[in-house]
């Protein structure tokens, strides 16, 4: 673990040994692996139990794989397509409440959608597996190729795969494979009135 | 466990245990107690690493306590008094990159935020502490009482305690007092197209 990570205030280390790391090894991935991330997304607490979060997946080797590759703006494909399988997440903008008759808006479909996505990659740390989420792709393009309809929003793309050497990348890609950083606590926490700076 | 969540998939079972009871037995919590809470929602994975979510809490038994309750729609006032904190979680609208001068929007706000509050609730069930995010507040009472600026949106409130006994809640909330149901995982995953119904 980088010395940038240390596990303080009794947190987990789950939490903090995941990180996005962009090598991976071009192994393939089976239905059952995905499944397990799956569900762990499935168990993610949603506004009105609504669950607005919808996977789209490829994996390597299929006919899709590269369809699904081609969404990636050209920064991001030149990494993922040594992965092992590309979702494609997105919120379900309307939601019919059981027993009523008329869709409603919970306003909480993006929120709900990264709380679901949080739970995929941390149940893939904890199954070995890397994934990296990425928001540099087309979404128009993934709209129309995939036949997402027009109320779900296209929300991430999560690369998921087994983690590669480094020296697969780039030399400018290489100096950013290490787990990123974050703001200390008081920058983000703050006890009966909001008192940050930005 | 209730029989109503099998854990299925080879996911890890602290995805399924964790739910969200409204019974709480009135104990004080320590600041201690929630910092390790924030420290798992701070290595949260998000877009541009912005980290764009903050954390405005209340203690029972401190001055805050009664004014952040207040905000609470009575139905949800009714069973959090019983809590032993309450956190307002909002979401950066703006963020400057590293480097730049301009502040941009990522788009990922929401989603990031829901994303650093799954990681929130999961540790605290992990430390045997009980939580439930409502979004039945009144947002713009937060927004003006706790000095929420208009470039930070209000996105949940979630109530934090430990678990009390179900005799404590109304006969309408015992009823209610068991984990919740998912829907399976054809009902949101799909491989290659777009497929669902809704």
């Amino acid at each position: 673990m980088s010395q940038k990570r240390p596990v303080e205030n009794g947190v987990s280390p789950i939490f903090v040994e995941r990180w996005s790391p962009r090598s991976y090894d071009e192994s393939s991935i089976s239905e059952a692996e995905l499944n397990t991330l799956f569900e762990a997304a499935r168990w993610t607490p949603s506004a009105y139990n609504a669950q607005p979060w919808r996977f789209i997946y490829a994996r390597r080797g299929t006919p899709q794989w590269q369809t699904f590759l081609d969404l990636l703006i050209p920064y991001n494909r030149a990494w993922a397509e040594r992965a092992s399988a590309l979702v494609i997440a997105v919120s379900a903008q309307e939601f019919v409440p059981p027993g009523a008759k008329e869709a409603i808006s919970t306003g909480a479909q993006s929120y709900d959608t990264g709380a679901a996505v949080a739970y995929l990659v941390l149940q893939a740390s904890l199954s070995r597996l890397a994934t990296h989420i990425v928001t540099g792709f087309d979404k128009d393009a993934a709209r129309q190729v995939l036949g997402i309809p027009q109320n779900f929003k296209v929300e991430s793309a999560i690369v998921i795969g087994r983690q590669g050497k480094p020296e697969a990348l780039s030399p400018e890609l290489q100096a950013r494979e290490t787990p990123n950083e974050r703001q200390p606590l008081q920058n983000f926490v703050a006890e009966g009135r909001f008192g940050f700076k930005g």
